[in-house]
Parts: structure tokens; sequence; C-alpha cells
């Protein structure tokens, strides 16, 4: 087993459902360090030279294997910027599990950014999840600042799992992509902000190649003071398909701005938006109070249900 | 009957279907100066004193009366801003249309540049229709830049029908609307670009009051290498509702870029947005020609039928 201390398993629970070494390959950081690594036959994971982070290379044709790189802070006022790339092989057909988790019980800010890229090979599969969690009672802030960077090449697939459970005082989270022909990409963002949290999220996909499709959702829950803003963002270079997705639930007296855009460029391009805002539905509330829940309750329970 | 030539009387027919002198208070303004004026016991049009534009005083209580102000340029090389302020009394129900049409045969650009205010009492209901037209073979551009700022007490509702019909080369329409308790505002804008024809349409509503409402629906056809950029942000600061619709078709090689925004800043405020870039279905096309069309009659017909 790892070196870890109770409040790093349990942040590496939060993050990416982990009790102990994962199966397959992986890197495990935990405050600034790299604390385990296993590579497999087939995935090979190295530090970068200049020691900036790690390069996760995915031999042609691998199937069914997993890549866990969950990051654990738990020394307050501990800031570092991580690029990993990850160069998946041609025919792939890998899940990728990323996700950090900021405990913070001190008076200084914690913050992670990790910068992620993603070189997709032609007709690979991805399946990556991304999970973002805060706890601790300290004043200093928990800050992450996600950079997620995909190159699709022809044919090739990813679905991005990208949630933000709570805890986190303060994200500016930005993801492109740019596809090829015949390349999809679905996005499932959740975000639940809450206290006097700030989340900025923002996408641009470009559909640069005939038949290219992308589906991008974002959710978003924004309780008590908290403000969420969210950028979406499709553009059409080619006959291809684009749809993106905003809805949002605010509460007590949280924020929301929605700012999606769509950009043909193409006279073949097809894309479409749609976008929500609004506050529990009243008598949502009251079927579930009648089951017996209290008002509390039953929003948990609403929102556990939107989130999922 | 008013002095103008067959061009003016054209550009009249275009934006105001008028032939004539139009029953009501009314203001002609051609190549740059008033050439006719009436007002009636209730609504009276008087010249602001420094020339920039004029007042339209409309008595509490007006009803099923009209105003018309439109505006013809038949001369290369113009270039005017006027401000023209509308004072809507309580109660008061009437019809305003305002239009311009520029033809330009010259070299030099012709622009026009028209700001409107509109303060509307409580409960006064006002229809607004405005459209926009050139026309000449000049190599004088045809420039409209129209503001639109409306304030509306509570109570009161607006419809305004925004119309760019064809021939304007460069346009940046900004509209504004702020919304008091229990006003309510719909606005239908059609945009058709063409050639090389750039339009940029920004509208900001603000949703001031309790129980105010917006429905801000923009259709627009963009053909040969023409570029539309459609800004719709609607703000809730209230319980309230908003929607905002974006329809748009692509053609040749036109562009669009939608980018509407929707802001909840009230935990009651409901706000719901659409959007859809795409160009016209095969199937409607073959439809039609099936139905001894040609394919450019069928896509004419398909425009017209979305733009009406």
């Amino acid at each position: 087993m790892l070196k870890m201390d109770e409040i790093q398993k349990r942040l590496l629970l939060e993050v990416a459902d982990l009790h102990d070494v994962p199966m397959g390959a992986y890197n495990l950081r935990a405050n600034g360090k790299s604390v385990g690594r296993g590579s497999s036959a087939n995935i090979e994971i190295t530090s970068k030279e200049d020691g900036s982070g790690i390069d996760i290379h995915i031999k042609p044709g691998t199937k069914n294997e997993s890549v866990h790189i969950p990051v654990v802070m738990s020394e307050s006022g501990m800031k570092e910027t991580v690029y990993n790339d990850f160069y998946i092989g041609e025919g792939a057909d890998v899940v990728i599990v990323a996700g950090c988790g900021i405990d913070n019980c001190g008076t200084q800010d914690s913050e992670h950014d990790g910068v992620h890229r993603f070189f997709v090979g032609e007709n690979a599969k991805v399946k990556y999840v991304e999970k973002h969690y805060g706890s601790g009672d300290g004043m200093g802030q928990r800050i992450l600042n996600p950079v997620t960077e995909v190159t699709m090449e022809a044919g090739s697939s990813m679905e991005m799992e990208m949630v933000q459970i709570k805890g986190v005082d303060s994200t500016s989270r930005t993801t492109k992509a740019n596809l090829k022909a015949d390349a999809s990409l679905i996005v499932r963002e959740r975000l639940m902000t809450h206290g006097k949290q700030y989340a900025y999220s923002e996408y641009e996909v470009s559909l640069d190649g005939e038949n290219a499709s992308a589906d991008v959702v974002s959710r978003g829950v924004a309780k008590d003071k908290s403000y969420q803003k969210l950028d979406l963002r499709i553009v059409g270079n080619a006959a291809c398909h684009g749809h993106t997705e905003c809805d949002s639930i605010i509460m007590d007296e949280g924020r929301i701005l929605a700012v999606p855009s769509l950009e043909a460029n193409n006279v073949d391009a097809m894309l479409v938006h749609e976008a929500a805002i609004g506050k529990i539905a009243g008598d949502q509330l009251i079927k579930l109070m009648t089951l017996g829940l209290t008002e509390k309750e039953a929003e948990e329970q609403i929102v556990n249900g939107f989130l999922k």
C-alpha cells in the first residue's frame, strides 16, 4: 500500500473511487510529489524531463485498460501547476480517470492547476472521468483551475465526465477540443457551488472535419451566495453536428450567467443550443414533502437527481 | 401630396407600406430634412431645439392611434444621426411605425443612424414596427445603425417587429430594454443578409420588476458570403420570466455566430434560451421541387416562409 494518511485516503475515494492502488496503469500525486506509479505492458507513464508533469503513452490497439492519475493535497498553502500529456494510439479503447481532492484546514490557499492534453489517435475511443472535490474547515481557499485540450484524429471518439462535487472555492475550467472527420465528442459536466464559491467554465469545441459531432451538456446548481459563469462555444467549420445544453438550478441567493455560442462557418454545419435557468419547481418539492421528507431533504434529493 | 420622387416613393412603400401621407400623426424625413409632418389631437410631434431629431408626445389614454416616422434617403454620400424620443402616456394604446429605406446609386456610402428612445407609461400598450431596406446599384454602401432604448413602466406592454428586409450592407443594431413590475416585452426580429453584407444585432433586456416578462425571437437568413452576429442577453433581477430564441438559416457561404446569454440574479428568475443554425433541410426542398418548383424557387419559398 502507498504511504497515505487518512485524509488523503478519503480524498482519493471521493475523486477516483479508489480504496487502494488501482488496477492498470496509474500515477498518484500527493502534496506535490508522485507517491506511486505503475505502468502496464501497453501503457507507459514517464516523468517529463523538466519535472513539470507526466507523459502517458498508450499503445495502438490497447483495449479495456485504464489509467488512474489522481491528485490529493492535504497541506495548506500549496500551489502547483502540472502538465500531463496523453498519447492514445490508433484504435485503442481505454478509460482514464483523473481527479483532484484538496483538504485545506489551514489559513493559506491551496491551488492545483492541471493542464491535460489528449492526442487521440485514429479510431481510438476514450472515456475520461475528472472529479474535483474540496474539504477542510480552514480559512484558506481550495482552488482548482483545470485546462483540458483535446485533439481528435479521424474516427476517434471521446466521452468526458467532468464533475465538481463540492468544496471547491474558486475554479476556472477551460476545455478546448478540435475534431477531425467522423470524430465524436460527448461531454457531461456537473458543477455544484455553495457558500461564496465562484465557478467559471468555458468550452470551445471546433468541428473541423466532415461528419464530426459534439454533444456538450452542462448541469449546474448554484446554492447560497455562489456564482457560476458558463461559456459553451461550438464552432462548425465543416459538415457537422453540434449540440450544447446548459441547465441550471439556482437556490438561495445563487447567481448564474450562461453564455453559450454557436458559430456556423460552413453551410452544412448543424448547430443547436438550449439553456434554462430556474429554481426547483414548487410542485416537485411539495410532492416529495407529502411523502414525508422535510423541505431541505426534498431539495437535496432533487439536486442529487439533477446532478447524477 | 408630399414632394417625393419615384425612388423615394418606392422606398416609402417598402419600409412603411405607405403610398401617401399616412392617417394619424407622422413625420417624414427625406435626404436629411423633414419633408412633411402632422400631429393629431392626442399625439404631438415637435422638433428638438438643437435640431437633432424629434420628440413624440402621446397623451395618456390615447387609443387606436398611430404614428409613422419613416426615413428615406436617395442621395449618395449622406450620413446622419437622428434622435427620436417617444413619450407614451399612461394607458395609451398605439401603433408606431418607423423604418428607413436607402437607395444608393452613387460611389459614396450612405448612412442613417437612428436613436429611438421609448418611455412607455404605466399600463400603456405599444406596437412598434421598424423596417430597414436598401436598394441601388452604386458602389457606395448602405449603412444603418439603429439604437433602440425602451423604458417600460409597471404594467406596460410592447411588441416590437424589427425587420431588415434586404439591401443593407452593414448594420449594427442595439436594443436595450428595462422592464418594471408586470411589464411585458415581445420582440420579433427578422434579418436577411446577402452578398458581402454584415449584420450585428445585440439585445439586452433587463427584467427588473416582479412578474416582468420578455420573449425575444430572432430569425436570420445569411445568404452568399454574408455574416451575421447575434447577441441576445436576458437579465433576470426579480421574479420574472424570460425566453429568447435564435433560429438561423445559412445558405451558400453565409456564416452566423449566435451568442445568447442568460443571467439569473434572482432565485425566482426563470430564463430559457434556444438556438439553432442550419441549412434548409433537403427533404423540404425535394418536396417543393416535386411540386414543380426549381431548386431556387423552392429555396426562396422556404426562406420567405421562415422570415414571415
